[in-house]
C-alpha cells in the first residue's frame, strides 16, 4: 500500500493479514529490522498519549528512529491552503513541510483533528490528504478529521483475540461528553467493523447522526462482508445479547460551526454506560479508545470490570503500528 | 526492588551497592544491554535538565528507548482522584494513563513537583502513589512532593568520590528564594546521609522547619547506621569543621495554601552561603543539586571555587540512574 | 576543529571538504558509527522544522543518541549574565547548564534567534560564545543572531550538486517579510559564498545594509578566494545573468531596539522574487533557506518551477551535518 490514511484503503483480507503480523508482533516481542537505520517523522498537531507513545515504541521496536515534529510548538505553523498569500501568521507552506521531511524520512506518520469548524471543508480531510499530497514517502493517519484507522485496527485485533474470526454482535453507542467531539474514531470504528463482517449496531440519540456518505460506505463495506448495519436512536436495546459494546461520544455534522454546538446535558445519565446496560449484553465486552472520562461515559463498575478490554486496545495499538509501518515500508 | 520511590524503600547496603555500580559505569562509559530492546517511559509534569537529559542518555546507554511524556502538554492532563465525575477539564484518570504505559514499557520514570497548595494532601505525595499503585512495571521517582532519591544518591555518591567510605561532618543548610520551594530534596538528602551513616547537621530559620514524620525517619534511619541528627537554627556555626556544605531553599509545612508564603526576604543575605563561611569549614567541599541562583544561594565565589562540586553531582545523576535502572528491570 | 560557530572558523580547502564528505554521505545514506554510543544535546531556544529533524537524524545516522533541550518550555529558563543576581525570573546560570550538558554528552547544538531588540548586544552572539565559552565539548551553532553555517553549507552544497566546483554569478536578494527578520542567514550565506570564490551580489533597498564588520569579513574572504563582492541597491538588475538567486529578509542594525522597526509595506511588491525577473538570469537556480512566505518573499510560480533547489538545500542540511558532527567528534 501506499499510504495508510483509511481501512477503506484496503481489503477485508488485507486488514485481516494485518492483524495476524500484529499478533505475531505480539507473541514475541521484541527488536526487528524492518526500519533498521530509517527514521519515520511523527507530526502531532494535537496531544497525544497513547499514539505518541505507541508509535515511538514502534519504531524504536523495528529497529528505526521516531522524530516527533510540533507544528505551531517546537516547529512552524503550517498554512495548508493552495495559492495562498503568506503575509498572515503562518510561517511555512505544507508543500514545502511535507517534501522536506519525505527526504529526510521513510514514513511519515500525522495526527490533526477536526477543529468542529466547517464541517463542508472538514469532511473532506484536507490537512491529511495534503500530506498524502506531497509525500514521496508512506504517510499513515494518526487520527485526522475523518479517520483513526490504527485505533478501528487495534480494536479489531482485539475483538479477534476475543472472540476469533467470527461474526460477532457489535454495539457502537453513543455517548454525552462536556464538549463536541470529533468523529474521527466512531467513522473507523464503524468502517472497520464492517469490513469485518460483523453484525454492527450503532446507536445515538436524534439529531446525532454521523456522516451521510461515510454511512454509504459502512453499509456497502458490510454488504460485501456478509454483514449487517443497523442504526437506532435508543439508548438500551442496542445492548441485548451485544457481544461487544464500543461507546464513543461525537458531534455530528450540524454541530460545526465558529461555535462548536455542545452535546444536551439531558442526554448524558440516559447514554452512560453502566452495569445495568451490560446486563442485557450476552457477556459482553466493553470498549473505549481512551482518553475516557470515568462516571461520565462509562461507570466506574463497568470500566474496571474484567469485561473491560480498554488497556488491551491501548496496547494493541502498538502491535498493530508495528505491523502497519512494516507492511508500508516493505 | 519493585520500585525506586524513596531512599528508604532500601537498606543502607543496598544504597552502598548501587552507588558502586554507578562508579563502576562511570569508570568505563559505554552502551550495556540492561534495557536492550525495552522502552522506558520518562513522564514530566514538570520542567528538568538535568533529570531529563541524564535519564534519556541512560538509558540510551542501557540500551534502551526513552519515551518522553509530558502530561497537559503534548499528552492529556491526568485526573488523579478515586472514583471521580470527570466532567470536568482532566481528559484521561491515572488508572488508564499508568496502566495502558505499563504494557509499552519496561519502567515508568515520573516527575512530579509538590504545588505547595494543600500539606496534608502533598505531604501522601498522592501523584507517585498513584503510579505505584496502578504499574505493572518498576517506577522511579525523578522527584516528587516528599522525595527527590535520585538526586539524593547522586549526592552521596559524589561524598564518597571525595571522601571514601567514611563518617563525615554533613551541613544541610537552608537559603533564601524568591518564591517558596518544595522540600523533596532537602527531605532525600537529609534521608540518605543519615542512611549513609554520617554526622548531619540541618540549619534552618526558625520556623522553617521540614515535616516531623520525615525527621522521625531521619533520625531512626541514623541511629541504624551509627550516624548522629542535629538541628540548628544559626545560619553559621553549622559550618564549623564541617566536610561537606549541601545548600537548599525549602518551604515549611505552614507555607502551604491556596496562595503559597514566600520566604522573608530579610532571610537572605544572613542565609547565603559565601566565602568567609565556607572558611569556617574543615576544607569543606559545597554542594547543590542546581538549578541554584547565583548570589541568592551561594555566591559566585564559592560557586566557581575549587571546593564546588555541583558539576559532579550533576554528572553523577547520570551514574547512578544507570545503576538504579539496571536494578529495577533485572 | 574545536567549535562549529561560522563558517569563518574554517578555511576554504576545510569547507569543501566538509562538503565532499556530506556528498559521500548523501550518495550512501546509512548508519555509521562516528558517534557510537554517544550522544548529542541539541539545544533549541526558538522552533525549528529542518535544524531539528535532520540534526536528530544525523546524529541517529552517525550511530548516536539526540537529546533535545528546550530551555523555558520542558527545561529552565536560563539566565547569561556574568555575575548575575539571580533573584528574577532566571533560574539557571549558563555558568551551570552547558558545564553540566558537557558532562553528558560528546557535542553540544545550540538554537538562538536575535530577538533585535539590542544591536550592540546581539551582534557580539552573546548566547552562543557562552556556550562555547563553557562548554568542554564541541558547540555546533543551529542559527545564531549572526550565523546559520549550517544552512550556509547546504546551500553551498546544493551549488556545487548544480555546477560543479566552479565560480558563479551569485545574487543574495533581500525579500519583504511582514516583521523583522533575524540576519544570521544572509550573513553566513554571504560568508560562504565568498569564501567559495563565487562572484557576489548583494541587492538590498536602501538603509536595509548588513553589519558594516560582517561586510568586512565577507569582502575579504572573497579577495582571498579569489571572488568578488557588489551591493546594489536595485531589485532586478542583480539578477542579469545569475546563475543563483537567494532570497531572504533580513532587518538591518537599524531596526533592533525595544520595539523592531517593521519592513516598509511599499517594498513588498517590488523585491518579491517573480518569473519575470529570473528569465533574466542564466536560467539560475532559486534558493531559499525555508521556511518561505509563498506569494511574498517569492510566487508559487517560481517556488514550483524546476529551476527551485529549495527542498534539495533542505535535504542537505541533513548531510551537510553528518559531516560537520563527524569532524567535530574525531
Amino acid at each position: 500500500m501506499t499510504h495508510f490514511l483509511s481501512t477503506a484503503d484496503l481489503s477485508s483480507d488485507e486488514l485481516r493479514e494485518l492483524i495476524s503480523t500484529a499478533m505475531a508482533f505480539k507473541a514475541e516481542r521484541r527488536v526487528s529490522n524492518e526500519l533498521s537505520g530509517r527514521s519515520v517523522a511523527l507530526v502531532f498537531l494535537n496531544p497525544s498519549l497513547r499514539t505518541r507513545a505507541s508509535m515511538q515504541i514502534a519504531v524504536f521496536e523495528l529497529g528505526g528512529n521516531p522524530v516527533l515534529i510540533e507544528p505551531g510548538s517546537t516547529s512552524w505553523s503550517i498554512e495548508y491552503i493552495d495559492n495562498a498569500v503568506m503575509d498572515g501568521d503562518r510561517t511555512e507552506h505544507i508543500a514545502e513541510f511535507v517534501r522536506v521531511l519525505s527526504r529526510y524520512v521513510s514514513a511519515i506518520g500525522v495526527r490533526t483533528f477536526a477543529t468542529l469548524k466547517d464541517w463542508e471543508l472538514e469532511r473532506t480531510d484536507p490537512v491529511l490528504k495534503a500530506f498524502s499530497k506531497y509525500s514521496s514517502v508512506p504517510v499513515i493517519n494518526l487520527e485526522s478529521a475523518m479517520h483513526h484507522p490504527c485505533q478501528a485496527m487495534a480494536d479489531m485485533q482485539t475483538i479477534r483475540e476475543r472472540f476469533g474470526e467470527v461474526k460477532k454482535k457489535v454495539l457502537l453507542t453513543w455517548a454525552w461528553h462536556p464538549k463536541a467531539l470529533p468523529m474521527a474514531v466512531p467513522n473507523s470504528f464503524a468502517l472497520a467493523a464492517a469490513q469485518m463482517g460483523h453484525d454492527l449496531t450503532i446507536a445515538y440519540p436524534e439529531g446525532y447522526d454521523l456522516d451521510p456518505e461515510l454511512m454509504m460506505q459502512v453499509r456497502s463495506s458490510a454488504e460485501l462482508a456478509g454483514g449487517s448495519v443497523q442504526v437506532v436512536n435508543d439508548s438500551a436495546i442496542g445492548f441485548d445479547d451485544a457481544d461487544v459494546v464500543y461507546a464513543k461520544s461525537w458531534a455530528p455534522p450540524s454541530f460545526y460551526g465558529s461555535e462548536a454546538a455542545v452535546p444536551d446535558p439531558q442526554l448524558r445519565d440516559r447514554w452512560i454506560v453502566n452495569s445495568e446496560k451490560m446486563a442485557r449484553t450476552a457477556n459482553g465486552i466493553f470498549m473505549h479508545c481512551l482518553p475516557v472520562r470515568r462516571n461520565v461515559i462509562v461507570t466506574d463498575a463497568v470500566l474496571d470490570s474484567a469485561s473491560s478490554v480498554v488497556i488491551d486496545e491501548a496496547e494493541n495499538r502498538l502491535h498493530i503500528q508495528k505491523a502497519i509501518l512494516a507492511a508500508l515500508v516493505k
